[in-house]
């Protein structure tokens, strides 16, 4: 018999397509050395009581108790790590404000490193404490703290893809907080992907240096080339923000005579591993562009509702074959849950499917078929951010990574109202989706490792 | 000198008007034997130490650690307290058929009073762990259940106004889940009333009798009629839904060719005590009828996500002079907490104000000024909660009850981001009203008795 690190028996929850999860009751998930789901067996499979009778006696082996359920761990495609400081503040300002006298005073501190490990170290727990086991992050303009993000996540154990912010044009940005000019922008790229790239070798998880203008808007012609010139040299991934709101997509359009989609690519940005942030005012070209490229959209529905004067019709450009996930936005998105923000997508799709206006009549308020089913939001939570980042995460399969919350329905503090042993499992994942805090995540483990648990 | 049953002392968070949001640092809450605050004194005020000495070495004196807060306990407007049961599932259906296949079975068991309690304990313990001290609860058609659910309340120290639900039509409800005909429906009503108010001879923070006609479609005009009686003979509480829904809207102006609001009135349905789930789609003439009858509006932002078609112009109508409370609506909301509610009612706020639809330009997508800021989502959810009903509750004020949470930022699994003991007391209440989870709060109180502790 094949010699597994970990048995876990229990029952889980994963997507078997973008409107569908799959339940695979009382299932055994075997994982090997590399932290990968190497089989997963169903008990009337030949082999199921052979297993158990092998490792259950084994420290080995995690049954789960009655109410306990194991879901995918999350997939955050959009954190400004630093920016967890300030999370649930200042959003009743406007934007303008809200990035200068907050944002961008708080993320020049983090050229120190004493600062910044306080947070960091906070911010990858946090996560972790939510159930997210993957995060693409955005930190700062400085190198050094940057590379400390990524020592953190490989330290605890997240799946960290982090990247140096690049913010180097002189009119665009405070003089406190900006790169000193395009070349050390670029230098100080190409450092921290070496480094973090050196840093990968030794981390079972894997971290990820990724290429990140902030927006075009913060970036000079010249960084934005050369930072699609990087990236193409390491083959690395890609972040920004695009389309967000009426101003950037405007200014934009005003800059270059096209739309934001376009601009990027003509710098080599859009590639089978960028993800960008928002992407609220895409239009169908703009759509096909990111389909064609293999670009993702990460989307951020909290945020949205704060800056990005929009409901992005996400239903449309999932139909468009654009790839998609979740993300935070911390802390343009207050929460730094997953959960949280699936709620709000299913909320948000709503409003834009049925409209907001009561003064309007009904057939005239609203963009209809724009809503999504939690079973979607959950897919774009998991599995859809895995896709986006060509990884093999988000899904409880074979040959896929043993990334996992386990989620206890029935926590004396925080139970969810189940009453019957025989609910139906769908209703259980629903009440899950829509009922769980962090104190019902008991434990989380990413690539085969237990990362965070809770007594 | 006068002598206390309790004396807290601590930083508390206050609305005192819509807009503005005091803070009382440091000060001293003196509590009499009726539980109400009788004195507050400030640091620099004379007494102030004087009442240290007394207390500090009683064990009547509270005082909070650092990072620990006051808040006034929440005001649930509008609650569905059987439908916990099945909180977050079949959101994803049509009313119809989530009425039909979801909740209409489920509060047709509440004719087991065994099945009843096993819920109405939960639900009413639920929502003190989420800081709801003040509860406006619809129960089911059931007399003995809904009476039940009032002595739950009045256990367990949640003030709670409760009706047992009246839907007689028989064309409108089903045959297995409806009052077995008019008479019946107001002599329940009527001896329900009767029994709450014996009932609430012993309780100290009140419970209370509330007429409640499901809404205009579940009902005859008779018992409409009836109800509007038996509100005015025994100067009862009046909750129902109004104007909802596209669909709830029309059906009203078909039946009576007028308003929902204007119907209810005519039935005597609006008064001072009355409460309306809702109103998404009241007009300007709605607006001050309700004003004018001291009608209040119960604002339930999730709920209305799923099921409203639109989001209710919510700065217009406070402005108009509309009370307004914050209503969580379990089930139709799947959250029972407030926190999350007073979070969506400023997201759908200023979706309502920016327009959902990116494909429109930004000057025809939205309504403008509608947006809330947090200060008047937390004051919906406290002091207008207790101007909503006539009750000296939601303020930290002299002559209010002392219902409160404290909230403690530094928990360790859920600590909240604040890095410095000289934050911004402001920011302080941002991130708590943002971030908090049922976690943080650590211990409730209502009418001076302590309900609810974590350890
Ligand atoms: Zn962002
Ligand atoms: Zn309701």
């Amino acid at each position: 018999m094949i010699s597994y690190t970990q048995v876990f028996q229990g029952t889980a929850f994963s997507s078997s397509s973008p409107k569908e999860v799959k339940i695979l009751k009382d299932h055994l998930f075997c994982i090997n050395t590399d932290g990968m789901i190497e089989k997963i067996v169903a008990p009337e499979e030949e082999g199921y009581q052979i297993l158990i009778d092998s490792y259950s006696d084994t420290e080995q082996f995690h049954h789960l108790a009655e109410g306990q359920y194991f879901f995918p761990g999350f997939i955050d495609l959009h954190v400004h790590a630093p920016q967890w400081a300030q999370s649930g503040t200042a959003l009743d300002l406007p934007l303008y404000d809200w990035l200068n006298t907050y944002t961008f005073p708080l993320e020049s501190k983090f050229s120190d490193i004493h600062f910044a490990k306080k947070i960091y170290e906070n911010v990858v727990t946090t996560l972790l404490t939510n159930g997210t086991t993957t995060a693409l992050y955005f930190a700062t303009v400085h190198k050094e703290a940057s590379l400390l993000l990524a020592k953190l996540c490989a330290e605890k154990g997240q799946r960290g893809l982090v990247g140096k912010v690049v913010m180097d044009h002189p009119e665009q940005n405070p003089d406190y907080y900006r790169d000193a000019d395009t070349q050390t922008a670029l230098a100080d790229t190409e450092e921290f992907i070496l480094a973090v790239n050196e840093l990968a070798k030794s981390v079972k998880q894997g971290v990820y240096p990724v290429v990140t203008p902030r927006f075009i808007p913060s970036c000079t012609d010249e960084a934005l080339k050369g930072l699609g010139e990087l990236a193409a040299k390491h083959d690395t991934y890609i972040q920004s923000h695009c389309s967000e709101s009426d101003w950037a997509h405007t200014y934009v359009q005003d800059r270059y005579d096209k739309n934001d989609a376009f601009a990027l690519h003509d710098f080599g940005l859009l590639r089978e591993k960028s993800v960008m942030a928002h992407c609220n005012f895409l239009n169908d070209d703009d759509a096909e562009l990111f389909a064609k490229t293999g670009t993702a959209v990460s989307h951020c529905p909290i945020s949205n509702a704060y800056f990005a004067n929009s409901v992005i019709p996400i239903a449309h450009l999932h139909a468009k074959g654009v790839e998609i996930g979740l993300g935070s936005d911390v802390s343009g998105g207050y929460s730094p849950s997953l959960f949280d923000n699936a709620r709000q997508a299913v909320i948000s799709s709503r409003m834009l499917d049925d409209g907001v206006n009561p003064a309007l009549p009904a057939e005239k308020r609203g963009l209809p078929n724009s809503r999504i089913t939690m079973n979607e939001a959950f897919f774009f939570a998991t599995a859809g951010g895995g896709e986006s980042l060509s990884l093999p995460i988000g899904r409880l399969e074979e040959n896929y990574a043993w990334d996992v919350q386990i989620i206890d329905t029935t926590v004396a503090s925080a139970k969810l109202p189940i009453y019957s042993a025989n609910e139906d499992l769908f209703d259980v994942f629903h009440k899950i989706m829509y009922l769980v805090r962090p104190e019902n995540i008991r434990e989380v483990w990413v690539q085969g490792e237990k990362v965070h648990s809770r007594m």
